[in-house]
Protein backbone atom coordinates (compact mmCIF):
# COMPACT_ATOMS: atom_id res chain seq x y z
CA UNK A 1 0.00 0.00 0.00
CA UNK A 2 1.35 3.63 -0.97
CA UNK A 3 2.23 5.31 2.65
CA UNK A 4 0.41 8.63 3.96
CA UNK A 5 3.99 9.81 5.90
CA UNK A 6 3.11 11.53 8.81
CA UNK A 7 6.05 13.87 10.87
CA UNK A 8 5.25 14.86 14.18
CA UNK A 9 7.34 15.61 17.12
CA UNK A 10 5.82 14.24 20.62
CA UNK A 11 6.05 17.76 22.24
CA UNK A 12 3.99 19.14 19.91
CA UNK A 13 0.20 19.35 21.22
CA UNK A 14 -0.81 19.39 17.20
CA UNK A 15 0.99 16.49 16.13
CA UNK A 16 -1.17 15.10 19.22
CA UNK A 17 -4.24 16.10 17.21
CA UNK A 18 -3.36 14.82 14.06
CA UNK A 19 -2.24 11.15 15.90
CA UNK A 20 -5.80 10.54 16.71
CA UNK A 21 -7.51 10.83 12.89
CA UNK A 22 -4.37 10.05 10.94
CA UNK A 23 -4.68 6.58 10.44
CA UNK A 24 -8.61 6.73 10.11
CA UNK A 25 -7.62 9.27 7.16
CA UNK A 26 -4.91 6.95 5.61
CA UNK A 27 -7.51 3.80 5.65
CA UNK A 28 -10.68 5.71 3.87
CA UNK A 29 -7.71 5.67 0.87
CA UNK A 30 -6.14 2.59 1.44
CA UNK A 31 -2.76 4.36 2.82
CA UNK A 32 -0.76 3.06 5.20
CA UNK A 33 0.79 5.65 8.03
CA UNK A 34 4.37 5.66 8.20
CA UNK A 35 5.05 7.23 11.66
CA UNK A 36 7.99 9.40 11.40
CA UNK A 37 9.35 11.06 14.68
CA UNK A 38 11.14 14.62 13.91
CA UNK A 39 13.03 16.94 16.17
CA UNK A 40 11.45 20.47 16.59
CA UNK A 41 14.05 21.76 18.25
CA UNK A 42 16.88 20.18 15.66
CA UNK A 43 14.57 21.77 12.47
CA UNK A 44 13.26 25.56 14.13
CA UNK A 45 16.88 25.94 15.89
CA UNK A 46 19.58 24.63 14.26
CA UNK A 47 18.05 24.47 10.65
CA UNK A 48 15.94 27.51 10.32
CA UNK A 49 17.58 29.67 12.40
CA UNK A 50 14.34 30.72 14.69
CA UNK A 51 13.67 30.99 18.32
CA UNK A 52 11.72 28.04 19.97
CA UNK A 53 7.31 28.81 19.51
CA UNK A 54 7.04 29.55 23.35
CA UNK A 55 9.52 32.62 22.99
CA UNK A 56 8.23 34.38 19.87
CA UNK A 57 6.93 37.22 20.89
CA UNK A 58 2.92 37.24 19.88
CA UNK A 59 2.82 34.19 18.31
CA UNK A 60 4.09 32.39 21.41
CA UNK A 61 0.56 33.26 23.27
CA UNK A 62 -1.16 32.62 20.39
CA UNK A 63 -0.61 29.26 19.98
CA UNK A 64 -1.00 28.45 23.68
CA UNK A 65 -4.93 29.79 23.00
CA UNK A 66 -5.15 28.09 19.83
CA UNK A 67 -3.87 24.69 21.27
CA UNK A 68 -6.30 24.77 23.90
CA UNK A 69 -9.25 26.23 21.96
CA UNK A 70 -8.22 23.41 19.10
CA UNK A 71 -8.49 21.01 22.59
CA UNK A 72 -12.08 21.93 23.49
CA UNK A 73 -13.91 22.19 19.58
CA UNK A 74 -12.23 18.58 19.65
CA UNK A 75 -13.76 17.42 22.96
CA UNK A 76 -10.26 16.36 23.81
CA UNK A 77 -9.11 17.02 27.53
CA UNK A 78 -5.36 18.84 27.61
CA UNK A 79 -4.00 16.62 30.89
CA UNK A 80 -1.21 19.29 31.33
CA UNK A 81 -0.08 23.33 31.84
CA UNK A 82 -0.01 23.95 28.66
CA UNK A 83 2.49 26.48 29.43
CA UNK A 84 5.27 23.68 30.67
CA UNK A 85 5.20 21.30 27.63
CA UNK A 86 7.48 18.44 28.38
CA UNK A 87 11.64 19.23 28.35
CA UNK A 88 12.18 17.01 24.92
CA UNK A 89 11.07 14.53 23.16
CA UNK A 90 14.13 12.39 22.61
CA UNK A 91 13.16 8.70 24.53
CA UNK A 92 9.39 8.55 22.83
CA UNK A 93 11.07 9.28 19.41
CA UNK A 94 13.97 6.56 20.08
CA UNK A 95 11.80 4.14 21.46
CA UNK A 96 9.21 4.43 18.30
CA UNK A 97 12.22 4.67 15.54
CA UNK A 98 13.29 1.24 17.75
CA UNK A 99 9.81 -0.33 17.29
CA UNK A 100 9.39 0.72 13.46
CA UNK A 101 12.54 -1.97 12.82
CA UNK A 102 11.64 -4.45 15.79
CA UNK A 103 7.90 -4.41 16.15
CA UNK A 104 6.73 -2.46 13.40
CA UNK A 105 2.99 -3.38 13.97
CA UNK A 106 2.88 -2.05 17.56
CA UNK A 107 3.94 1.44 16.04
CA UNK A 108 0.85 3.25 15.75
CA UNK A 109 -0.15 2.17 19.10
CA UNK A 110 3.18 2.78 20.48
CA UNK A 111 3.04 6.38 19.32
CA UNK A 112 -0.34 7.03 20.51
CA UNK A 113 0.51 5.88 24.05
CA UNK A 114 3.30 8.09 23.97
CA UNK A 115 0.53 11.35 22.83
CA UNK A 116 -1.72 10.14 25.25
CA UNK A 117 0.69 9.85 27.81
CA UNK A 118 2.23 13.57 27.29
CA UNK A 119 -0.61 14.96 26.26
CA UNK A 120 -3.91 13.72 27.80
CA UNK A 121 -2.39 12.74 31.15
CA UNK A 122 0.33 15.19 31.40
CA UNK A 123 2.74 12.58 32.23
CA UNK A 124 6.22 13.47 31.60
CA UNK A 125 8.68 10.94 29.04
CA UNK A 126 12.25 12.47 29.53
CA UNK A 127 14.17 9.60 31.02
CA UNK A 128 13.95 5.59 29.56
CA UNK A 129 12.57 4.09 32.76
CA UNK A 130 9.38 6.73 32.26
CA UNK A 131 8.86 4.29 29.60
CA UNK A 132 7.51 1.37 32.28
CA UNK A 133 4.58 4.07 33.09
CA UNK A 134 2.95 4.01 29.87
CA UNK A 135 0.62 1.35 28.72
CA UNK A 136 2.69 -0.34 26.14
CA UNK A 137 1.05 -2.09 23.21
CA UNK A 138 1.06 -5.97 24.10
CA UNK A 139 3.32 -7.02 21.38
CA UNK A 140 6.58 -4.55 23.43
CA UNK A 141 7.41 -5.55 26.80
CA UNK A 142 8.91 -2.57 28.91
CA UNK A 143 12.19 -3.59 30.06
CA UNK A 144 12.76 -4.53 26.16
CA UNK A 145 11.82 -0.72 25.28
CA UNK A 146 13.99 0.76 28.33
CA UNK A 147 16.84 -0.96 27.16
CA UNK A 148 16.13 0.30 23.56
CA UNK A 149 15.67 3.75 24.31
CA UNK A 150 18.77 4.01 26.05
CA UNK A 151 20.84 1.89 23.38
CA UNK A 152 23.15 3.37 20.56
CA UNK A 153 20.65 1.60 17.99
CA UNK A 154 17.34 3.88 18.79
CA UNK A 155 19.88 7.11 19.28
CA UNK A 156 20.98 6.24 15.02
CA UNK A 157 17.74 5.47 14.32
CA UNK A 158 16.39 8.43 15.54
CA UNK A 159 18.93 10.66 13.76
CA UNK A 160 18.66 9.06 10.76
CA UNK A 161 15.09 9.93 10.73
CA UNK A 162 15.61 13.32 11.26
CA UNK A 163 17.82 13.69 9.11
CA UNK A 164 15.63 12.14 6.26
CA UNK A 165 12.40 14.58 7.43
CA UNK A 166 14.45 17.66 6.77
CA UNK A 167 16.18 16.19 3.47
CA UNK A 168 12.28 16.02 2.37
CA UNK A 169 11.64 20.16 3.47
CA UNK A 170 9.38 19.18 6.75
CA UNK A 171 9.66 21.87 9.45
CA UNK A 172 6.96 21.79 11.58
CA UNK A 173 4.94 18.90 13.38
CA UNK A 174 2.57 17.76 12.20
CA UNK A 175 3.51 17.36 8.22
CA UNK A 176 2.16 15.26 5.89
CA UNK A 177 3.50 13.71 2.92
CA UNK A 178 1.63 11.96 0.08
CA UNK A 179 3.02 11.18 -3.26
CA UNK A 180 5.67 13.52 -3.06
CA UNK A 181 2.97 15.92 -1.89
CA UNK A 182 3.70 17.85 1.44
CA UNK A 183 1.00 19.46 3.96
CA UNK A 184 2.00 21.19 7.01
CA UNK A 185 -0.11 21.83 10.08
CA UNK A 186 -2.26 19.72 12.01
CA UNK A 187 -5.26 22.55 9.60
CA UNK A 188 -4.21 21.50 6.61
CA UNK A 189 -4.92 17.62 7.59
CA UNK A 190 -8.95 17.87 6.01
CA UNK A 191 -6.59 18.79 2.76
CA UNK A 192 -4.99 15.65 2.59
CA UNK A 193 -7.89 14.14 3.30
CA UNK A 194 -9.58 15.78 -0.28
CA UNK A 195 -6.13 15.50 -2.18
CA UNK A 196 -6.48 11.73 -1.82
CA UNK A 197 -9.96 11.47 -2.16
CA UNK A 198 -9.67 13.78 -5.60
CA UNK A 199 -6.15 12.60 -6.85
CA UNK A 200 -5.00 16.01 -5.99
CA UNK A 201 -5.07 19.30 -8.31
CA UNK B 1 -23.25 45.63 13.77
CA UNK B 2 -20.73 43.46 15.66
CA UNK B 3 -17.20 43.35 13.97
CA UNK B 4 -15.35 40.80 12.27
CA UNK B 5 -11.68 42.57 12.02
CA UNK B 6 -9.71 41.60 9.08
CA UNK B 7 -5.98 41.90 9.77
CA UNK B 8 -4.07 41.33 6.70
CA UNK B 9 -0.61 42.82 4.29
CA UNK B 10 -1.31 43.66 1.07
CA UNK B 11 2.40 41.45 0.75
CA UNK B 12 0.31 38.88 1.91
CA UNK B 13 -1.18 35.65 -0.90
CA UNK B 14 -2.91 34.10 1.91
CA UNK B 15 -4.44 37.64 2.69
CA UNK B 16 -5.74 37.80 -0.84
CA UNK B 17 -7.25 34.46 -0.78
CA UNK B 18 -9.10 35.88 2.37
CA UNK B 19 -10.18 38.53 0.80
CA UNK B 20 -11.81 37.06 -1.58
CA UNK B 21 -14.58 35.39 1.13
CA UNK B 22 -14.39 37.35 4.13
CA UNK B 23 -17.12 39.65 3.02
CA UNK B 24 -19.36 36.61 2.39
CA UNK B 25 -18.77 35.09 5.23
CA UNK B 26 -19.30 38.13 7.96
CA UNK B 27 -22.36 38.88 5.90
CA UNK B 28 -23.67 35.08 7.01
CA UNK B 29 -23.51 36.17 10.60
CA UNK B 30 -24.49 39.59 10.75
CA UNK B 31 -21.09 41.04 11.02
CA UNK B 32 -19.37 43.94 9.36
CA UNK B 33 -15.44 43.48 8.15
CA UNK B 34 -13.68 45.76 9.38
CA UNK B 35 -10.26 45.74 7.00
CA UNK B 36 -7.08 46.26 9.13
CA UNK B 37 -4.23 46.93 7.12
CA UNK B 38 -1.07 45.38 8.97
CA UNK B 39 2.99 45.05 7.66
CA UNK B 40 4.78 41.96 8.33
CA UNK B 41 8.12 43.63 8.26
CA UNK B 42 6.89 45.16 11.04
CA UNK B 43 5.95 42.91 12.91
CA UNK B 44 7.38 39.35 11.71
CA UNK B 45 10.98 41.82 12.05
CA UNK B 46 10.57 44.30 14.33
CA UNK B 47 8.04 43.35 16.80
CA UNK B 48 8.75 38.84 16.73
CA UNK B 49 12.87 39.03 15.67
CA UNK B 50 12.24 36.63 13.01
CA UNK B 51 13.77 36.67 9.18
CA UNK B 52 11.21 37.21 6.32
CA UNK B 53 9.47 34.07 5.83
CA UNK B 54 10.88 33.67 2.21
CA UNK B 55 14.40 33.55 4.07
CA UNK B 56 13.51 31.12 6.45
CA UNK B 57 14.71 27.36 5.54
CA UNK B 58 12.56 24.83 4.71
CA UNK B 59 9.53 27.00 5.24
CA UNK B 60 10.15 29.80 2.47
CA UNK B 61 9.97 27.14 -0.39
CA UNK B 62 7.42 25.30 1.13
CA UNK B 63 5.46 28.87 1.59
CA UNK B 64 5.48 29.14 -2.39
CA UNK B 65 4.31 25.38 -3.16
CA UNK B 66 1.61 25.88 -0.93
CA UNK B 67 0.41 29.48 -2.41
CA UNK B 68 0.50 27.50 -5.67
CA UNK B 69 -1.51 24.68 -4.39
CA UNK B 70 -4.28 26.67 -2.43
CA UNK B 71 -4.64 29.16 -5.63
CA UNK B 72 -4.87 26.22 -7.49
CA UNK B 73 -7.93 24.67 -5.30
CA UNK B 74 -9.47 28.24 -5.19
CA UNK B 75 -9.42 28.10 -8.92
CA UNK B 76 -7.58 31.47 -8.92
CA UNK B 77 -5.25 32.67 -11.32
CA UNK B 78 -2.10 34.50 -9.41
CA UNK B 79 -0.73 36.94 -11.93
CA UNK B 80 2.82 36.94 -10.52
CA UNK B 81 6.43 34.80 -10.33
CA UNK B 82 5.73 34.12 -6.50
CA UNK B 83 9.26 34.65 -6.35
CA UNK B 84 8.98 38.16 -6.87
CA UNK B 85 6.35 39.16 -4.40
CA UNK B 86 5.86 42.85 -4.36
CA UNK B 87 8.06 44.80 -2.29
CA UNK B 88 6.36 46.58 0.28
CA UNK B 89 2.75 47.85 0.98
CA UNK B 90 2.90 50.77 2.31
CA UNK B 91 1.34 52.69 -0.61
CA UNK B 92 -2.00 50.74 -0.83
CA UNK B 93 -1.91 50.12 3.23
CA UNK B 94 -2.19 54.16 3.37
CA UNK B 95 -4.34 54.65 0.93
CA UNK B 96 -6.67 52.26 2.60
CA UNK B 97 -6.23 53.81 5.77
CA UNK B 98 -7.18 57.11 4.04
CA UNK B 99 -10.20 55.55 2.89
CA UNK B 100 -11.51 54.14 5.67
CA UNK B 101 -11.83 57.49 7.17
CA UNK B 102 -13.00 59.90 4.17
CA UNK B 103 -14.77 57.08 2.14
CA UNK B 104 -15.85 54.19 4.36
CA UNK B 105 -18.57 52.86 1.84
CA UNK B 106 -15.51 52.04 -0.77
CA UNK B 107 -13.40 50.12 1.93
CA UNK B 108 -14.42 46.92 0.77
CA UNK B 109 -14.06 47.33 -2.90
CA UNK B 110 -10.64 48.90 -2.97
CA UNK B 111 -8.73 46.47 -0.76
CA UNK B 112 -10.12 43.98 -3.27
CA UNK B 113 -9.02 46.20 -5.84
CA UNK B 114 -5.72 46.62 -4.67
CA UNK B 115 -5.39 42.61 -4.12
CA UNK B 116 -6.79 41.83 -7.22
CA UNK B 117 -4.08 44.19 -9.14
CA UNK B 118 -0.94 42.90 -7.16
CA UNK B 119 -1.66 39.15 -7.10
CA UNK B 120 -4.37 38.53 -9.97
CA UNK B 121 -2.55 40.74 -12.76
CA UNK B 122 0.45 40.89 -10.93
CA UNK B 123 0.96 44.89 -10.76
CA UNK B 124 2.92 46.57 -8.27
CA UNK B 125 1.72 49.08 -6.20
CA UNK B 126 5.13 50.46 -5.18
CA UNK B 127 4.78 54.05 -5.64
CA UNK B 128 1.75 56.40 -4.93
CA UNK B 129 1.33 57.42 -8.45
CA UNK B 130 0.65 53.31 -9.61
CA UNK B 131 -2.90 53.88 -7.60
CA UNK B 132 -4.10 55.02 -10.96
CA UNK B 133 -3.55 52.19 -12.64
CA UNK B 134 -5.82 50.31 -10.35
CA UNK B 135 -9.40 50.18 -11.10
CA UNK B 136 -11.00 51.93 -8.34
CA UNK B 137 -14.61 52.09 -6.61
CA UNK B 138 -16.52 54.73 -8.40
CA UNK B 139 -16.60 56.93 -4.59
CA UNK B 140 -12.88 57.56 -4.92
CA UNK B 141 -11.22 59.48 -7.78
CA UNK B 142 -7.33 58.83 -8.23
CA UNK B 143 -5.82 62.07 -8.25
CA UNK B 144 -7.44 62.42 -4.74
CA UNK B 145 -6.28 59.04 -3.50
CA UNK B 146 -2.57 59.77 -4.91
CA UNK B 147 -2.26 62.69 -2.89
CA UNK B 148 -4.17 61.17 -0.01
CA UNK B 149 -1.31 58.22 -0.49
CA UNK B 150 1.82 60.78 -0.17
CA UNK B 151 0.01 62.42 3.12
CA UNK B 152 1.53 62.81 6.39
CA UNK B 153 -2.57 61.92 7.81
CA UNK B 154 -2.68 58.20 5.77
CA UNK B 155 1.27 57.52 7.10
CA UNK B 156 -0.28 58.61 10.54
CA UNK B 157 -3.47 56.35 9.80
CA UNK B 158 -1.42 53.37 8.80
CA UNK B 159 1.10 53.78 12.15
CA UNK B 160 -1.80 53.94 14.70
CA UNK B 161 -2.99 50.31 12.75
CA UNK B 162 -0.35 48.72 12.50
CA UNK B 163 0.19 49.79 16.40
CA UNK B 164 -3.48 48.52 17.10
CA UNK B 165 -2.90 45.28 15.55
CA UNK B 166 0.07 44.52 17.59
CA UNK B 167 -1.45 45.13 20.78
CA UNK B 168 -4.06 42.90 20.05
CA UNK B 169 -1.29 40.40 19.08
CA UNK B 170 -1.62 40.05 15.60
CA UNK B 171 1.26 38.77 13.72
CA UNK B 172 0.66 36.99 10.62
CA UNK B 173 -1.80 37.79 7.75
CA UNK B 174 -4.59 36.99 7.26
CA UNK B 175 -6.00 37.48 11.06
CA UNK B 176 -10.02 37.26 12.27
CA UNK B 177 -10.58 38.90 15.29
CA UNK B 178 -14.52 38.33 16.48
CA UNK B 179 -15.58 38.98 20.19
CA UNK B 180 -12.25 38.92 20.94
CA UNK B 181 -10.90 36.28 19.60
CA UNK B 182 -8.02 35.65 17.62
CA UNK B 183 -7.69 33.61 14.88
CA UNK B 184 -4.53 33.33 12.65
CA UNK B 185 -4.43 32.14 8.91
CA UNK B 186 -6.62 31.22 6.19
CA UNK B 187 -6.81 27.64 6.77
CA UNK B 188 -8.91 29.13 9.83
CA UNK B 189 -11.72 31.10 8.28
CA UNK B 190 -13.62 28.19 8.26
CA UNK B 191 -13.40 27.92 11.65
CA UNK B 192 -14.26 31.64 12.32
CA UNK B 193 -17.22 30.88 10.15
CA UNK B 194 -18.41 27.73 12.35
CA UNK B 195 -17.32 29.96 15.42
CA UNK B 196 -19.67 32.17 14.49
CA UNK B 197 -22.24 29.70 13.71
CA UNK B 198 -22.46 28.21 16.89
CA UNK B 199 -21.31 31.27 19.25
CA UNK B 200 -18.34 29.64 20.14
CA UNK B 201 -16.77 26.32 22.05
Amino acid sequence: MPELEFHFDFLSPYGYFASLSVEEIAARHNRVVSWCPMLLGVTVMKVMGLKPLPETPLKGPYVLRDVARTARQLKLQIGRDLKKPPSNSLVPARALCWAKVHSPEAVPGLARAFYSAIWARGVDIDKPEDLATVPLPREIAAPELIAAAKGQEAASLLRGSVEESIKKGVFGSPTFIVDGETFWGFDHLGQVDEWLATGGW
